[in-house]
C-alpha cells in the first residue's frame, strides 16, 4: 500500500507529543516533517526518546516553513497555542495543503464569539466558514470533504457525546444543565510553569475557571446544534493529580420518567453505528483508564427518581480521543483512509 | 497539668490510625487503650511503626472489653463499622464512659431513615435522642454537655459547611442542588480488596453511587435545619487517587442578584468566629492540599451570572477535618478542653 | 492471513489482564478461552471493562478444561502461580498443546534450587529440560522450536539484558556486583490485600526483600551462562508507587579502564540486531515510561572513573516486558509469525 | 515564656514553603520577617494559602534587607540557591545576626572541594571555620555555640546517618561503598521548569547524576570523619514520584560475620540517646511515609550472608530533616531551646 507524507508543526507540546506516538506505527502515514523553532536540527529523538527504534528514529526537527511543507506533505496538523495558529493555517491552506488544526481558531462559527471568550480578533473569518468541526461520529461525511479542521477541544468532545442522545431524543431539559468535568494535568500543556509542577499537582485537587473556560461557547454551540435552539450551560472544570482522562459528569433535569434501563437502551442504540463509543450496561460507571491512550469515549448513564435527574458520566483519553487521536481520525478521513487506520489500540491497563 | 485518659477501640482502620497520629503528641490527652480483635497482643508500633518514639511507643493493643475500658479511660472514641457501632456505644454508655462514634449509627434522628438507607434495623434507637451531631462549629455547647457524639460524616462536613451561610441567609433555592463531591481513597477504608489496590486507583478517576450514597440523608438532615425545611439533595461521589482529602462542588441557584464579593463576604461574616472555616477572598479556588492533616475547611465561591449560579467549592481532610480530628475535637469540648488542644496542626505542603 | 486460535489460563490477574490488552487487537492470533475458576461464566467485559469493543468483547470465561483447551486452541499461556503452573502445564503438554508458561516453575535448571528458594519439591522435573527461557534476544531459534516455554521473570530481564554486553565482553568482574531494582506495583500482583493498597503505596517508598527475592536464582542461573561461571549477585528489589515499569540499577566494578563513549558502543554494537534493546547515547539516562506498554528495554551505561565502577540503568514494562508481552513475542516464534507481531506498540507517553 | 524573632530569606522555594509550614504554630519562634525579592509587597498568605488563620496570616514580604533584619530577628533562615547564600549570609553575620544557610556554601570544609563540585571559587572562605555543620545527633553542642550553621543536605543526611554506627564500630569496609539514593520531587525545587512538570513525573522513575551529585563531597567529608580516613563513596540519585522523603539504600562489604540482629543491635544501642533516629527491629524495612512531614530517620539493617554484605535503608522527609526542620532544630539549639521544640509531629499517615 503506498504510504501518504504528512508534517506537524509544533511538536513539542502534548499534543504533538502524541501524534509523534500515534504516527510511529500508523501503517499508512509518513511523519516526513516536524517542526519546532526553538528545537530545530535536533533528531525527534532527542526530544523524545520514547521514539527511537520506531519509523520516526531518523527525523530531524525543522523550522516551519510553508512552502517546505506543501512540498513535502499532503497534509498537515497543526499543535500551536489558538492566536498563533490561524496564520498558519491561512498560510498552508494558500499552499494548497490539508490542515488539522487542533487549537481553538475554527471551532466557534461566530467570531464574535471568538473575540469575546478569547480576548482576540479572527485574522481570518473568511476561513471559518470552510472549517468542519473534526468530530467523526457527527460529521465524518463532512469530514472527508474538507481541507480544513477544528479538530474539538477535549471537554468538549466528552459532554458533547454524553449529552447527544439525550437532547437529541429530547428527554431531558435544555436549560439548566450543569458539567463537572476533571481532566488529567496533561491538558494543561508542556509549558514550564510553577503551577503544574509535579509536587503543586500530586495528591491534590482543585477547580479552575469555574464558569468562564473558555470550551463554555463550544460546548454551548454544538449542544445547540443538538437541542435545535440556544444553549447556555454550567460548565466547571477540575484539575485531577492523573496523566490523561477527562471524567465529565453531566447533570440534568428529566422531562418525563424514564427507567435507568431505558436510558441506557436510547444511548447505546444511539451509538450502535459508532463503535468508539461505549455505552456501558445499566448501574456500571466508566473509568478515565478504561479509555486510555484510545479514541473510547465511555458513557454511564444514571437515572436518580429521587431528584429527577439524569446524570451522565463520559469519559476520553484527553490528549488521544479530546486532541491528537481525533485529529488522526480526521485526517485518516480526509486521505480517503479508513477512520481507525493506526487507531485500533487497546486502553493501557493498569 | 493533668492528663486525661481516653480509649480507641478499632485501630486499625484509616480513622483508627489518624486518630493515633492526633493522641501521638496530645498535650492533655492519653491514649491508655487501644483494641483490635484481630492484633490484640501486639504492640502498637508493629501495626504502625510511626508512632515509634511518641508517647504511644508502648501500648500495647487488648481486646475490646467495656468494664476494662470504663476502669483505664474517660472517654472512648468508636472507630469500627456501622452497625456494629451501636451495640458497642450502649454497652461503653452503660459504663458509665463518654463517647465518640465516628460511625453513622447515630447520626440520623429517624431511625426509619436509618434503615432505608443502611438497610438494618435500629436497635438502640432510644439512644438517638442522647447523640450530637459533633460539628463543632454548629453544636458546640450541646457537645461540651453530651455523652454521646455523632461523630459527622466526611462527606456532610464538607456539604454542610459549604451550604450553611448561602441556605441560612436565604440567597440560593433550597431546591435542585447538586453536590459533586470527590475524595481521596482514605475514605473507603483500609480493607483487603481489589477495587483499591493501587493499581485500580493511581492513574484514574471515576463516580460511584451517583444518587445513592448513604450519606445523603445525613446531609439532607442538617441541611434541613439550616434551611427550615425538608430538603432533597443530589449527593454523587467520586474518587480521587490521592490520599486524603475532599473536594465538594457544590451547584445551586441564585434567588436574586448577588456579586462575588458579596457572596464571599456574606461567607467570611458568618464565619467570623470560626478559625478553622477559610473562606478564600473573591476569585481563589481551595485545594485539598492546603487543608491536609488538618482541621480547616476552605471554602471558595463563585456568583456565575451567565447561568445564574452560586458555585460552592468546600474542602476538607477527609480523616483529620472528616473523620478523626473532628472526632477528637468534640472530645476536647466534652471534658473540658479547648476545642483546638492539640489540634494546632499546619498542612503539610506539599 | 489464517488466524490461530489460543488460550489464557488464569485471566484475573494483571498478567493475564496485559495478555487480553495485547490479544484485542492482535492481528493473527485470536483468543477463544480465557479461564477463571472464580469467574467462569461472566462475560470477560464484565470483569475487564476495557475490551468492549474489540474481538475480545463476547468472550465468556470458561473453567480451565485441558481437553477444551485442546480442542480449541494451538497454544495456551499460562498466567497462574508458580506452584499450580507446573500441574497444569503438564497436563497442557500431554493434550499436545504448546504452553507458554508465565510463572517461575520451569525457569530454574536445577530443581533443588527450586526447591530451596521457592520451598516446594518440583513434582515434573523431567519437563525442565523441555523448557526454552523465554529471552527472545538470547534464545529465539529454540524458542521457536519448543513446546513449553519458561518465560523469565520480569525483575531478570531487565538485569540479564542490562548486563549482557558487559559479562560477556568481560569488562566487568563478575563478582560482587548489587543491582538495586525498583518495580512498578503491579509486580505485586492482582490479589486483595492491606499491603498493596492505594494509600499503602501512594505517595511513599520501601525496599522489600533485600537479598532473598526469589527472582535471584534465575539471575544468577542466567548471568552464569553469560559468564561461563557461578555467579553470586546481590539482587535488591524496591516498590514504586507507580502501576508500570522497573528500573534496574546494576553496580559493577570494571576491570580495566573504559570510557563511557566505548561502553556505550560497546552496548550498541552487541545489540545492533535487536530493535528492542534501545541502548542510549552517551550521558543519557532511561526512564520507565519511554517504554510503557511495549516491549522495549532501554539501557543507560555510565562510565564512574572516580569509583572505578560501570553502573547500568536498564528499564523494561515489567507487564508487557517482563511478563505478557514476552509471552507473546515467544508464542509468535513458536507459531511461525514474526516475533513482534501484534507488538508494534510506541510507549505511552506521558 | 518570651518569643523570640527570627527571619526568613527566600521563603519562595520547597524549603522555605516548609519554614513556614514548620512556623506558623512554633510555641516560641515568631516569623517576623519573610523575604522575597519576586514577591515582596504580598502578604504570605495570598502565595501560600495554607498559612492563613496561622499566626503567619498578617505576614508581608519584604525585600532582603540586612539591617532591617538585623533590627527586627535574632536569627535568620537562608533559603536561597548556594552560590549567592554566602554573601548574603556574610552581610547578615556582620550585622551580628545568628544565621542558619540551607544551601551548600559553608558545607565543605575544604574551599577548593567546593569549587571543584559547584563550579565557583569561594568568595568568603574566612567564614568556613566558623560554620557548624547542621546534624543535630553529631554535633548537637557546637550548634549551640555557633553564629553560623551549615545546614546538611537531604541525601547526606540519610547517607551519613545510616552509615554512622557501622563505620564509627568498623564492622564494614569504607571502600566500596554504593549509596542507591531516591528522593521525591520536591528535593528539585520549586522553580519553572518543564524536567518537573506533573507530566514528565508522574508513573515513571529515573536516575540522575549517577556519580557526579554535588553532594558526594560532602557525604565523603563527614563519613571521613567518622570513618577517621578519606572516603570515597559512589553516590547515586533517582527522582521518585512522590512529594517528600529519600530513601538511601546503602551497599557495604562486610569486614567479618555479624548477624542481623547483631547489626540491629549496634545500631540501636548507637542511636539510644536520640529519639529521632528510630532503628527497626530485625527483618523491618522503613518507608519514607513513616516520617512524613517530622525530624525521624528510620533505618533498617540487613545483613546478608551470601554476598557478606551490611545493607543499611536509611529513610528521612527531605524537606523537613533534609531540610527545614533541621534547620529549625538548630536555631532552636542556638536560641537556648529544646531541640525538638516546634518539632513535636507525628508522621502524616496515610
Amino acid at each position: 500500500m503506498s504510504r501518504i507524507p504528512v508534517g506537524l508543526v509544533g511538536v513539542t507540546g502534548y499534543t504533538g507529543m502524541e501524534l509523534a506516538r500515534l504516527l510511529a506505527f500508523h501503517p499508512r502515514l509518513d511523519l516526513v516533517r516536524a517542526t519546532s523553532r526553538t528545537d530545530k536540527g535536533k533528531p525527534l529523538q532527542e526530544i523524545y526518546p520514547f521514539v527511537r527504534s520506531t519509523k520516526l528514529d531518523g527525523l530531524v526537527l525543522t523550522e516551519p516553513d510553508p512552502q517546505d511543507l506543501a512540498r513535502a506533505c499532503e497534509l498537515v496538523f497543526l499543535a500551536v497555542p489558538h492566536g498563533a495558529a490561524m496564520d498558519t493555517a491561512a498560510e498552508l491552506l494558500a499552499q494548497g495543503l490539508k490542515v488539522v488544526d487542533l487549537s481553538a481558531d475554527f471551532r466557534l462559527r461566530d467570531p464574535g464569539v471568538y473575540a469575546q471568550w478569547y480576548g482576540l480578533e479572527h485574522r481570518h473569518p473568511g476561513l471559518i466558514g470552510d472549517a468542519v468541526y473534526g468530530l467523526p461520529e457527527r460529521y465524518a461525511p463532512d469530514i472527508a470533504k474538507a481541507r480544513l479542521i477544528a479538530n474539538p477541544g477535549c471537554y468538549p468532545t466528552s459532554v458533547i457525546l454524553g449529552l447527544w442522545p439525550a437532547l437529541e431524543a429530547g428527554i431531558v431539559e435544555p436549560a439548566g444543565i450543569v458539567c463537572d468535568s476533571k481532566s488529567g494535568t496533561s491538558g494543561a500543556g508542556r509549558k514550564a510553569g510553577v503551577a503544574t509542577l509535579f509536587c503543586e499537582i500530586h495528591d491534590t485537587f482543585r477547580a479552575y475557571g469555574l464558569g468562564t473556560h473558555r470550551h463554555t461557547p463550544e460546548i454551548e454551540q454544538e449542544l445547540g446544534f443538538l437541542a435545535g435552539q440556544d444553549m447556555t450551560v454550567s460548565f466547571n472544570p477540575h484539575i485531577l493529580p492523573i496523566d490523561r482522562g477527562i471524567h465529565s459528569t453531566i447533570y440534568t433535569r428529566l422531562k418525563g420518567a424514564i427507567t435507568q434501563e431505558g436510558a441506557a437502551k436510547l444511548y447505546a442504540e444511539h451509538y450502535a453505528g459508532h463503535p468508539w463509543v461505549r455505552v456501558l450496561p445499566p448501574g456500571k460507571l466508566p473509568e478515565t483508564r478504561h479509555v486510555r491512550g484510545t479514541m473510547y469515549c465511555d458513557i454511564g448513564v444514571v437515572v436518580d427518581p429521587r431528584t429527577g435527574r439524569l446524570i451522565v458520566c463520559s469519559v476520553i483519553d484527553n490528549l488521544c480521543r479530546g486532541a491528537s487521536g481525533q485529529a488522526l481520525a480526521c485526517a485518516n478521513l480526509m486521505l480517503g483512509l479508513d477512520v481507525d487506520e493506526g487507531l485500533r489500540l487497546a486502553p493501557l491497563m493498569p
